[in-house]
């Protein structure tokens, strides 16, 4: 099926189905992390403490490990529902914020990229960060591009199994044999906080509504990119800056449909 | 008083004298409740750590625990403002979101009902689940009907004394010896994070204004539940999608006056 | 330079060098604030961990530290923030939201003071407790007007040598021998939730875009205060309500220019 059928079949399912989120995010993108979700159709949980964490990543429909503001308690968390989500087979995603120099940040992305995370998403920089080279971007902000990356994403994809997907203007997700890449979006996407961040948690209800309508886990996550680029294009047009675009966002999440996937240009090739 | 009324001069009261409403929150939700508390008249004060949140609930108009994302230290001074607020005599209402299975916010509930909340809050998996009774919800989600929560609701008011809320697409305010049904509202309410978690913290308001003014806690907050439907129906109308309505329900909590409580269905009998 | 003059060629600064600046702030307003300094041009890092704020201290253009939540950990990381700042010579914001009362902020605000920040930013009432007078006032709300401030104001400008901004109507921002008053700015900054906070956090951004083209702290904090002002006129000749401005107010930031900052009224005076 063609990346554009795939990414509306997904679309319906993620609608019809609801997936349940779990999200162990930054302090800074909770609202509109779960304001994502509920747009797109899903339905967030931020669970992230120790002793709830770990059991309900065995229940949701998929997780989401953001390391943007890595408090103590949270570090914790994530093992623990990263261990569960392995042992239940709930498929989980690794965003590995501002890695490269930060510490805290750096140790545990690189425990968590061993426990074999679904899918990795990250800018270019957090990616080479992430497979232990490169010194990080300018804290959230990349320092690279996209094509810079992709060896490190072939690594990441080849070595851990996971999908990497890497953010920029022209998005590349990668897996061990197979790049596609997403065009469109809008640069008021990086003028909005957690415009990645939310992207991440929206990949695992993609992952997971893709799962149930035979989607692979590569398919699901360019689906989801497909879906924010055709909601970003939507929404630009429709706001007058970054405060604007917000709300805007939201409601094109909620509408985007077959004509607005149109627009957006994806090329698939082999890796 | 008919309780069109008893809403319109509890509005009022809150525009007035600005109740100073003490929140400890979940991390998802907290801009959304200050918002709603400023927009509809009242002070929020975030105050949320042991050796601040005892003292600061002697002072407060009105208290909020609302179970969230319990990290450790929130657990604490949960209790340590409950105690206070009863000590001092401060109204307080206790959210137990997505209680049921997650272990430490359970737990915590139980205890926090025992020591004697001014209100409950909550959709109607949270609430038979407070009783100890059910699975509860889908993480924040209900997975029951307001109806099936009305004998829960009802033996806790008796047990504890308290005011018992019950979301849903008509709510149910039910206090051992009454009930009082408030229509009206909007599914766009689900749509957004925070709906439900900032109607408990205005309830507080409500309830710390109502006292100013004569109005019994459960009449606060059916009023509150009124205003806040009456709010959500005119924001809807004016927005075209889940993102374009947040800043449209802001603005109504904002503007919300007589005629647009008069469209809002209230019904009241025996328990 | 007249100072109309210079607020425009530091806004220009700021959008032209996008200052980095590390914010460790209060869990309320951490979304608002990174819009705000995105909206403005500058880029946020919310990096508030004990082993990672001190690190990122010495290489971010500015800091802010706000006293909104002060959790355990942010405490200690506050102090490692200051203490880094203070050695690599990054420039400092210090918020002390809420002080008076409240133990733990009370006591971390006097500590912070004492280590020295390039500016301070607070209402009335926070300024005068820092002096270590006055009660404080009701939770984040002044209790005082600007004016009864300004001998606190002054006198911790002379005594650590730092800026101090004191919010209000009319904003003064005071050193030891000179004071600016920054008029226009609309009420409806005090109906959301951060908007002081964040004008905290774009003084950080501010004052080290200044410090590249030629400005003393003082002149960029009073530059600072009157973008933000120009912003929030034109926000609120745009929007309907606290919850329209939001938006309003970040599409302001964004676009505003000479012919908005004009529209502002700036008085220069010996202290």
């Amino acid at each position: 099926m063609p990346l554009h059928d795939s990414a509306l079949t997904i679309l319906e399912a993620v609608r019809e189905t609801s997936p349940l989120v779990q999200c162990l995010t930054n302090s800074v993108v909770t609202g509109l992390t779960a304001n994502v979700l509920l747009a797109a159709g899903a339905a967030p949980a931020m669970v992230d403490i120790t002793g709830e964490a770990g059991p309900f990543a065995a229940l949701a429909s998929g997780v989401l490990i953001n390391l943007g503001t890595p408090q103590p308690e949270q570090r914790e968390a994530a093992i623990e529902a990263a261990t569960s989500a392995r042992a239940a087979g709930t498929p989980w995603v690794l965003d590995p914020v501002a890695i490269g120099t930060l510490a805290h940040r750096t140790a545990l992305a690189h425990r968590l990229v061993e426990m074999g995370p679904t899918v990795v998403r990250g800018n270019a920089s957090e990616i080479i960060a992430l497979l232990g080279q490169g010194g990080g971007g300018r804290g959230p902000e990349t320092a690279d591009d996209v094509d810079a990356a992709l060896d490190a994403a072939r690594a990441i994809a080849t070595r851990h199994g996971a999908v990497v997907a890497v953010s920029g203007p022209i998005d590349a997700v990668v897996s061990a044999d197979r790049i596609t890449r997403v065009a469109g979006g809008s640069p008021m996407l990086t003028r909005i906080t957690g415009g990645g961040c939310a992207l991440g948690a929206l990949t695992a209800a993609f992952v997971a509504a893709g799962r149930g309508s035979g989607h692979d886990p590569h398919t699901a996550t360019a689906a989801c990119h497909a879906v924010y680029s055709a909601a970003a294009e939507l929404a630009a047009a429709r706001s007058t800056g970054p405060g604007s675009f917000q709300p805007a966002f939201l409601d094109a999440l909620d509408s985007v449909g077959a004509p607005d996937l149109g627009a957006v240009a994806i090329t698939e090739a082999p890796a």
